[in-house]
């Protein structure tokens, strides 16, 4: 494989990585995003609106909050980009937002996000979440 | 120098990089600002509830923008973490910020900030800023 190759395929695998994340949010499956982030002290989440979270203990349990408190999700994602530096990355996109707490009130909002994913040590070919940051865009943005 | 001396070395310089960056801001440099960052079309910037920017041209003419709108602007950091690996990093903080458009108008906020730096290619011990993505913490957080 060579070097251009190899960061072709990276680019894939943490496109992959960051799709197999909002999957897991759209089906509000606790299982399926433990396996999307490390687990540890470093990681970060920040939803919109909501003060910065450190610790996987503190990521999971605000995952499980969200899951408890939304009836439907649906992203569509615009203006992905993949970047990767060695055994970093990070993806920047607009997240647009379909949601409802009860199923038949949907209402839809507009986000920003960087995803930032490391390699995983033990398994090079996997990247795993460390930070997720996504911010409300205002109506005149 | 052992590795993890130059592991703690790289996190004295992304977290000076960062002061930088601050510093940069609260002065309302323009020339300082473009010192900080990597002149790149990857460079992201989202102000709070602004829509993402992308490229060194919309990052710098935000900046402008700002500047030229803001009479006073201050930043006490808090919870500031430093996370380097390999020739990327990221610093997650708590911006709590204090400005006015008027001279004699202060208003405080606080947002929530996640800044990536790359490791500079022709100066090893630099670090450029390559995201600054900060989000409006809601009074409730």
């Amino acid at each position: 494989m060579t070097e251009a190759d190899a960061a072709s395929s990276d680019e894939v695998a943490v496109h992959d990585a960051n799709s197999s994340f909002y999957a897991a949010l759209e089906e509000r499956d606790l299982d399926a995003m433990a396996e999307v982030w490390e687990h540890s002290d470093r990681i970060v989440v920040a939803h919109p609106g909501w003060p910065m979270l450190r610790g996987w203990a503190r990521v999971a349990g605000s995952w499980d909050a969200i899951f408890r408190n939304t009836g439907y999700i649906q992203f569509v994602l615009t203006d992905e980009l993949v970047t990767v530096v060695g055994d970093s990355a990070w993806v920047t996109l607009d997240e647009n937002i379909l949601q409802s707490a009860a199923a038949d009130e949907l209402s839809g909002s507009k986000a920003t996000s960087v995803n930032v994913f490391v390699r995983d040590e033990d398994d090079p070919s996997r990247w795993r979440m460390v930070v997720h940051h996504a911010s409300p865009v205002s109506a005149e943005g």
